[in-house]
Order: C-alpha cells, then sequence, then structure tokens
C-alpha cells in the first residue's frame, strides 16, 4: 500500500501512464485472460461507474436497429432493461417476476425479436438467489450478461457471449472497477450519436483502458485477486470451493423445520442463499442475534427483506460451517 | 485498511448501504463542507467516472438552451468544448490556443452568449501550468469550473459558481472520485432526454451519492485527507505552503541562465510548474539524471515535452528544496 516495488512510491501516487501502472494493467489483463481463457477476439476493458453505467453502454453502443430482448430475472435486468427503453424499443421474452423472481423461467425456446441487437440477462440474482444455470437460446443473437456477483465464481465459457461484464465489487476487488469483456466485433464507431465519450466502448479499446485516469489502486488490488485465484488452482478449484460452501448451508437449510430457502432448488445461486424463518418476527430476532454473534450483514435486500447469506469468493468454509452451527442453535432455542 | 473501528471489516468488504459506510460518507461530507465553506444550497455529489465524464453531464444536464460558452485555457477546456458540441452549440468566447495556452486571456469582458447556459472554464490547466486568478466577467451566466488540479490547494468561494468540480487524484484521494459541487436550483429534472441515468446529476443528489455501489474505499481516503486539512488549519494554512513551496521553484527559475518558466508570471499556478532548458537535449538528460537522483515524473506531460513539476498538496517543502538543490548542481554542470 505505502510503495510498489522499488518505485518510491503507492500505486496511490503514481501517474497511470507511468511505466509501473501500465505493466500492473498489462498483468492483471494477462491473468484474467489467463483465468477466464479469454478469446484473443474479446477485449477486456476496466471502466468505471459501476452496473449501472453499463446499463446505458450497452443500448448506446450495441442497438443498431434499436432493439432488445430483455430476459427479466430480478432488480438489476429490471433496471437494465429499463435504461435501454432511454435508447429503443425493449422486449421482455421471459420473466420470473409472477413468484418474485424465485426462479429462472424456461430460456430454451423464447419469442426472441428478429431484429434483436442482443438478447440480456443478468446471470446470478443476487437479491433473490438464483442463478441462470443453463443459458438462453438466442436463436443466434448475441447474448449479453450481467455476472458482477458470480464473475471469477467458477468457470464460464465467454465464447457463448457477445460481451459478458461485472462491477467488481463481490469477488474480484474493491467498489469502482468495472470490467467488460467483449467480442471485438461488437465494439463499433457507429454508436448512436449522442453516446457520451466516456461511454463508447470503442474509445477503452483503443486505449486499452487509459483513455483517462483510470481507478489505479482498484485495479492493482483485482490484480492481487487474479493471482491468489491462479495460486489456489484457478477458476475450477473455486468453483469447487463455492459449491462444498454453499452445500453445507443448502442441506442445512433442506432439513431445518425453522428456516427455509426461498429459491427453486434447481435455480439456486451458489453465491447468494435467501432464507426466511416464515415470521417476520423471528427474521428480525434472528438477524439481530447474528449480527450480535459476529454474523454481519444477514439481513435480506431492504427490498424483499428475510435474510440472505452471501457466500463470495472470499468466505472461507468454515465462515459457513460456524453460521450453520449458529442456525443450528437458534433453531433449538425459537424452533 | 483490515479493519475500520471494531466493525469487524476493511471499508472495502462493507455494504455501502451499512451504518458504517453512511457515516463515513456523511463525515467526508461534513467535512469538506466545513472547510470550503460551501453554502446550504450547494449539492456536495461523490461520483465516478473522472472528468471526463463530467464533460458530458454538464451539457447533457445543464443545456437547457443548447448553447454554453467555452474559455480554453489548455487541453482539459479543449476536450470539454468539444465533448459539449456533442450536445449544443458551443461558442469559444477566450482563448490562448495562439501562444499555446502559456498565458490566460483577459476575461473581464467577453462575448458572453446571450442565450448560453453556462460559461466553462478549467481554472487550474496542469499541462501548461496556467491558473485563471480573475474568475470571467459571465455577464450573469452560470459559472462551471473543472478545478481537478487544483481541488483543495487554497480557499475558494464556492457561491460565484453555478458548478464547480474536480477528479480527487491530485489533491484529494486516490483516482476513482469524482466530487461535484451544484447550486440546487441547477439540479433540474428535465435534463437532454437521452441522459444516462447514472449522468443525472439529480439522481445522484436524490439519492445522496448512493444511487448505486461507490467507490467506498476512495471516498474513505478522501475523508481522511479532509481532517488532516483541518487538522492543519484548513484551505488558508494549506494555499500558504503551496505559496512557499512554489516562491522556492519560481524564484529559482527566474534567477537561472539555464531553466526557464514557460508560462506569463501573472498566470503561474502554484500546482504545476513547467519549465524548459531550450534545449531537448539537455532536457531529457535531465529528466534521465533528475530520476535517477530520486526525482521522479519530471517529465512534462507528452503533448508538450520539457519538464514540469507538480507540488500537490502532499509535496513537502523540503521536496521542493532538494529539487531546486539539484537543478543548481545540473546548471554549474551543464550551463
Amino acid at each position: 500500500m505505502l510503495e510498489y516495488g522499488s518505485s518510491g512510491m503507492s500505486v496511490m501516487e503514481m501517474s497511470h501512464r507511468s511505466k509501473d501502472f501500465e505493466a500492473i494493467l498489462d498483468t492483471a489483463e494477462a491473468d484474467l485472460r489467463d483465468l477466464m481463457g479469454i478469446p484473443d477476439n474479446y477485449k477486456v476493458l476496466f471502466l468505471k461507474g459501476g452496473g449501472s453505467t453499463q446499463f446505458a453502454m450497452i443500448p448506446m453502443n450495441l442497438m443498431k436497429n434499436r432493439v432488445a430482448d430483455y430476459i427479466l430475472t430480478g432488480q438489476w435486468s429490471k433496471k437494465a432493461a429499463k435504461e435501454a427503453e432511454l435508447y429503443g424499443a425493449v422486449h421482455v421474452i421471459a420473466s420470473s417476476a409472477d413468484k418474485t423472481f424465485s426462479y429462472v423461467p424456461d430460456l430454451s425456446d423464447l419469442p426472441v425479436s428478429a431484429d434483436a441487437d442482443y438478447v440480456y440477462i443478468c446471470q446470478n440474482n443476487t437479491i433473490y438467489g438464483t442463478t441462470i444455470k443453463q443459458l438462453p437460446n438466442t436463436k443466434g443473437k448475441d447474448l449479453v450478461s450481467d455476472i458482477s456477483s458470480m464473475f471469477l465464481s467458477g468457470p464460464l465459457d465467454v465464447s457463448r457471449y457477445g460481451v459478458v461484464w461485472g462491477g467488481a465489487q463481490k469477488n474480484v476487488g474493491p467498489a469502482g472497477v468495472t470490467i467488460v469483456i467483449i467480442r471485438e466485433d461488437l465494439i463499433r464507431e457507429d454508436v448512436l450519436l449522442f453516446t457520451p465519450t466516456m461511454l463508447r466502448y470503442k474509445v477503452h479499446a483503443d486505449a486499452r483502458s487509459l483513455y483517462n485516469t483510470p481507478p489505479c489502486y482498484g485495479i492493482y488490488v483485482c490484480g492481487l485477486v487474479f493471482k491468489w485465484l491462479k495460486s489456489i488452482g484457478g477458476l475450477t478449484a473455486i468453483a469447487a470451493r463455492n459449491e462444498e460452501k454453499a452445500a453445507v448451508l443448502y442441506d442445512f437449510l433442506d432439513g431445518s423445520d425453522l428456516f427455509h430457502g426461498t429459491v427453486e432448488k434447481r435455480d439456486r445461486s451458489l453465491m447468494n442463499v435467501p432464507f426466511v424463518t416464515g415470521s417476520e418476527e423471528l427474521d428480525k430476532k434472528f438477524v439481530s442475534e447474528a449480527s450480535a454473534a459476529g454474523f454481519k450483514n444477514l439481513k435480506g435486500h431492504r427490498t424483499v427483506g428475510g435474510m440472505r447469506a452471501s457466500l463470495y469468493n472470499a468466505m472461507p468454509i468454515d465462515g459457513v460451517r460456524a453460521l450453520v452451527a449458529f442456525m443450528r442453535d437458534f433453531e433449538k432455542n425459537n424452533g
């Protein structure tokens, strides 16, 4: 933090045009390409502005015909679709809103629009705890996927997507970095006319993510996380850990009389596990006692209530075991 | 870095909706308001995307008549003006391009457009080393000022501006945070129709900079810098330090036979001091020997050449004295 190598300065102090920082950025990109097996015809962009900025960048850059198909499986795909409506016609071709997004609809034969510029999904739904495990049949259209809350949680076949992107703040690094992986032929010059320079993928691709000052320290930390993932065996290894962790909690939920998972079993996320007791009062008591015992941030998202345990890469299995032991005790005392 | 207070977690790990982070954000804003004496009818927004995103946000949010006046005193005001052309008519009402931006034009009686939505300046020109010391007579129009490279270098009368904004990465904190101070009546609902949600000041003002995940750690570090500035006596105290530092270097340049400042004396910046020897070869030799002696990043910006010493708040006066001693020796050996 205070001095990078023997540079005499912190990454926070160095010029983003210095050789040291360029090496940090190049190494981070190379390690990410290696980890994810990103094909050569995809660019990797380190951007700013978070997911909500991508919600605009995607239609502004990709809407050639001004038509796009969105699949709604939670709040983030809903927000993305709403933003896209500023720029063209948005067709919702599937949705699980009818059951509070507690499942993933069948995506095998959808009414994909003939002139759709892309099909959009949010692949892991942080708030509702579902994951799209079978990618939609897009009938030849490019698939755009928000993987913010499952980024680097396991292997991903990048070649199946046109654009795959995520905020860093879950598994990758500190908030403030957004990584976009985009197939080169989708990086177009003829974007919507009023697209700000900073919202053009081509500008960032041409400048190799150095069009303006990037969040240097955040990118540096992302690079350290890539190195760590490589050192433990890459995405296959982290997937095995994540599956083991999630199984500890789901197995307990499936056997519990007090606690219940809220999601269709086949669509369960490895990252986010929402659960309830069935009583708002008990939920509240649980969150409060858990927090006092050191289990922080278990309150469900403000839009849904109940509880949610997030099992991102950084959570050790012992943390999950400790949570389950605490839940078992709570059930004994309150069941 | 590893644990904030007794929260059990780093600021990098906490939810941006947690009470701890809200307190960090609230305290940072309160301290900045206190330091700068920001009037109550101005909002303070902590944003992402850097200055280049502001270049678009300003016209998208402020161009009611689709007309704006720009004063060109360097590369950053030129870039801002070019971006604004995407959204309306841009009138250049003053420029120092005729002498490579080495001075600030007389701004006392400008041909301000009758229907201009605002007058735009970049107040300190990092690359060329000038500062606009007498604000333009805007004839009643709102003044918008980019203060990125002079932010918190000394007192500023916020009430003279409609919008004053800057990237954090010079004096305020790590790259990745942009602070916008905007008078409330300029935060409009009826922005240009195609303005992305994330580029609307109103969205961020209504959400108190928490519309989406902010760069939490960067904001935390900015807050620490605000506390430090308050502890040394605020902006009057840092201005005195900065004047003293700059005088050490400018006095040497004025007496040197080898080195020359490149800027009109009355317009000299306290933050950025460009200088040359008059020989490209000697400039190169100087930069190389200086770097070997521990004086880093003295090469002038890639668009101008020569040398540039940046004397931001974090540079101690002993650093400037050491540089001058080194320059004196270099002059003896190469004069």
